[in-house]
């Protein structure tokens, strides 16, 4: 495999990482993986055979579930986790030449199990299993994290949003909230946890994710002359460009003469409005009257503007047809990261756990399983020792959660698409007891229970 | 310029951005940025000359002061915004031929002014003034928001960080918690705002922070053998390889026994010993009691483990050496995004503004001053309108807030580097009011003042 490199200009003003290669994701790492590295193939326990396994210690505050989001992106971006000449350059400015020629034939060798992309996850749940030499795994930490933390939190958020809306279509419109980057993984993550739609077109170009979009205040504005404003104007090009299926964005100055207007130059058959200032739920009523009023029984409401679940939820009541979401989705909703770790839990069949307080780990390779009733509401969740079989439960269903992503380092999951992954987190998000959906704080939607460990069988 | 295109391997495990060209930035774009370009051009309002102003309407809750940053990364990404092929597929799926023929010639042709990166900003500085035609300038909100949007955030609550650090090194090392790419610009927004160093080695590589790391757990564990824990062995093996120069992590098991074993095998000159958890505090007195007992006076303390800017400042009395932050930092420490947004200000000289609730703008084209006495000490903001003269106020220094950055469509910034920017922060820490520097809640550092706009001339 080449992999190109385009050496950045000389100056800051080559900050932009699009003139940079990105065929090599290996040097999405942190240092210290690398020097362990070097440590650990000079004693020779490099070569040890380990256990990694990513979980989350506890759910952000006040949830009750987490979602597993990221996994496509992840055994994905493993393939291009290799070191060429300018990743070499890198790090062989603090690395030994033993430990620089290893890294030029790394690959990763090893198998990978997770949770399905699109499941829950709780706290403890062992979500992703990395198995292989401790050189061939300990550097993907970095990796993993990142882009499960993110894509996860952002699933989260987006699922408890989807939830609060209750049927009704959203579109997450918040990439100019957050890195350029970022927002392309997040419309993704929302569209995954049940979004209608993004208005970021590279997640259109890159994962199919459906586009979505109406107009900014900048387009009314720009038909303002020297006698002042004119809507009328922005609101006919509108129309005459897009139709009058399109939505216009009425707040720009009054709302009632904006509606009016629209109506006016649209005719009833217009198919959307747009508030993105004010009292949604006043204002989405008082619309929704005039429009009716004016026989746009048909045209829907959209509203938009610092939304987030618990908005979501309070307009359930109002005459809203679309929600537009951005800032909160993008961010996770106060919970940017899901705090996923990734810890050693097995060396050479030995279990391993550090003791520090309040970050212990629980040592030993594990499993895990959920048990639901016939009509598919969720009981529990168990973790139980990889070596040991599956815990059951009498009268109740079973699933195995963590399913094969990785075999010998070639992908071995069938192609689960994006569609998947979304059909499986909704029909999840109905399997889930009632307060499992609550926006409140509490407990975790179903315990996690840890089962004990067998005596282990002489290796 | 061609643009390089991989089409995504069928499924979403093809999901990782890593196959997709990056060559144009373009796609970084909310779609009715598109959808407007189109109506606009219909209707030949596309071609009016028009002013668009990023700012933020207020800064984070409980904040004083925001940074800018990104401005760097932002000049590189424009000159990449362009659509080839690849791009055009994408969007002709939504717009008509004559706007898609449009595109395919488009590049920037305006002006851009900016505050100088690392230069603070308060509620309302102009911090980015955009001019050309509608059309040109229209496209670019997404892009120019979520660079700015996001590296912003980074850099405010890190200078946060680095105040209350006191002038004690702090090592960045969070990218596991955020996307694997904001995770780069992190680091970068995290230098610029003072921290010493990064863990993210892409950071190293595109932009030439200075990188550093310790060791994780997982190296400790990794010495476990069937008779139990070799915490000794392994602090061998990282000092055989490293020197003992370097930071051990002594908190796995027991700290106490952690740093005896340190010092045994390293010797008193040992470089550092890392504490992840626990009371910091008191364990960082104790370790440094411990360590002078054993002769290891110079041996320095790193702290790290969940803390953020009130955690850095609790521990400036206890014998901390250098801070390691993560989580915090990247996720902008309760503000992960800094609230930006882009608004038309001016079309054809005619100041405009939006009147929608809670979000109304402030017409016309503006630039901005502050003053500050012969100390240093900044006293006020004051933004008036581009077209009046620059205020003046007696006895105090002024200085121009806004520099040029792009001029018909090529960049205008002498190459200001990184650390021309960090030093540009630095010293704007020094000459912030006292109470600006304070981490409680309180007032904007200093307020801004809205000149008011002469009678207007004639066009």
């Amino acid at each position: 495999m080449t992999q190109g490199y385009d050496a950045p200009p000389p100056g800051d003003t080559a900050a932009y990482s699009g003139r940079v290669s990105r065929d090599s994701t290996a040097l999405f790492t942190d240092q210290y993986e690398l020097t362990m590295l070097s440590a650990a193939l000079a004693d020779g326990s490099a070569h040890r055979h380990c256990s990694f396994e990513v979980f989350a210690r506890r759910l952000p505050d006040g949830r009750r579930y987490g979602i597993v989001a990221g996994t496509a992106r992840l055994v994905a971006a493993l393939s291009n986790f290799r070191f060429g000449d300018p990743e070499l350059e890198i790090v062989s400015r603090f690395l030994d030449d033993a430990t620089v020629e290893w890294l030029r034939d790394y690959r990763f060798g090893g198998d990978i199990d997770g949770y399905r992309e699109g499941d829950f996850y709780f706290p403890g749940s062992p979500i992703l299993s990395v198995r292989g030499t401790f050189a061939e795994c300990v550097l993907l930490e970095t990796l993993i994290l990142s882009i499960l933390n993110h894509d996860s939190a952002i699933a989260s958020a987006a699922a408890r949003m989807v939830s609060a809306a209750d049927g009704r279509p959203m579109i997450e419109m918040g990439s100019r909230r957050t890195h350029e980057e970022s927002a392309v993984a997040a419309s993704r993550a929302a569209y995954l946890a049940g979004f209608t739609a993004t208005s970021n077109l590279e997640a259109v170009r890159r994962h199919g994710v459906p586009g979505a979009g109406t107009s900014a205040h900048a387009f009314t504005l720009l038909h303002t002359t020297p006698d002042g404003p004119d809507e009328a104007a922005a609101f006919r090009a509108q129309v005459a460009a897009l139709g009058v299926g399109t939505t216009l964005l009425v707040d720009t100055y009054d709302i009632t003469a904006g509606v009016e207007t629209a109506v006016e130059v649209a005719g009833p058959g217009l198919g959307g409005v747009r508030i993105d200032s004010g009292d949604l739920g006043v204002l989405a009523r008082q619309v929704r009257g005039q429009l009716d009023g004016l026989g746009a029984t048909g045209t829907k409401i959209v509203v938009s503007g610092d939304l987030d679940e618990y908005a979501v939820a309070a307009l359930r009541a109002e005459p809203v047809d679309v929600y537009g979401v951005g800032t909160s989705v993008v961010v996770g909703s106060g919970a940017p990261t899901a705090g996923m770790v990734y810890k050693l839990v097995e060396v050479d069949g030995i279990p391993v756990e550090k003791r520090s307080s309040n970050k212990a780990s629980r040592g030993g390779v594990k499993k895990a399983v959920r048990f639901a009733r016939d009509t598919g509401t969720l009981v529990e969740e168990v973790v139980y020792p990889a070596h040991s079989d599956a815990p059951g439960a009498a009268g109740l269903e079973v699933t195995e959660l963590l399913v094969p992503l990785v075999r010998g380092g070639e992908t071995a999951c069938e192609a689960t698409t994006l569609e998947d992954s979304r059909s499986l987190l909704a029909a999840g998000l109905v399997s889930l007891p009632w307060e499992g959906l609550k926006l409140s704080h509490g407990e975790p939607a179903i315990p996690v229970r840890f089962a004990e460990p067998e005596s282990r069988r002489a290796p």
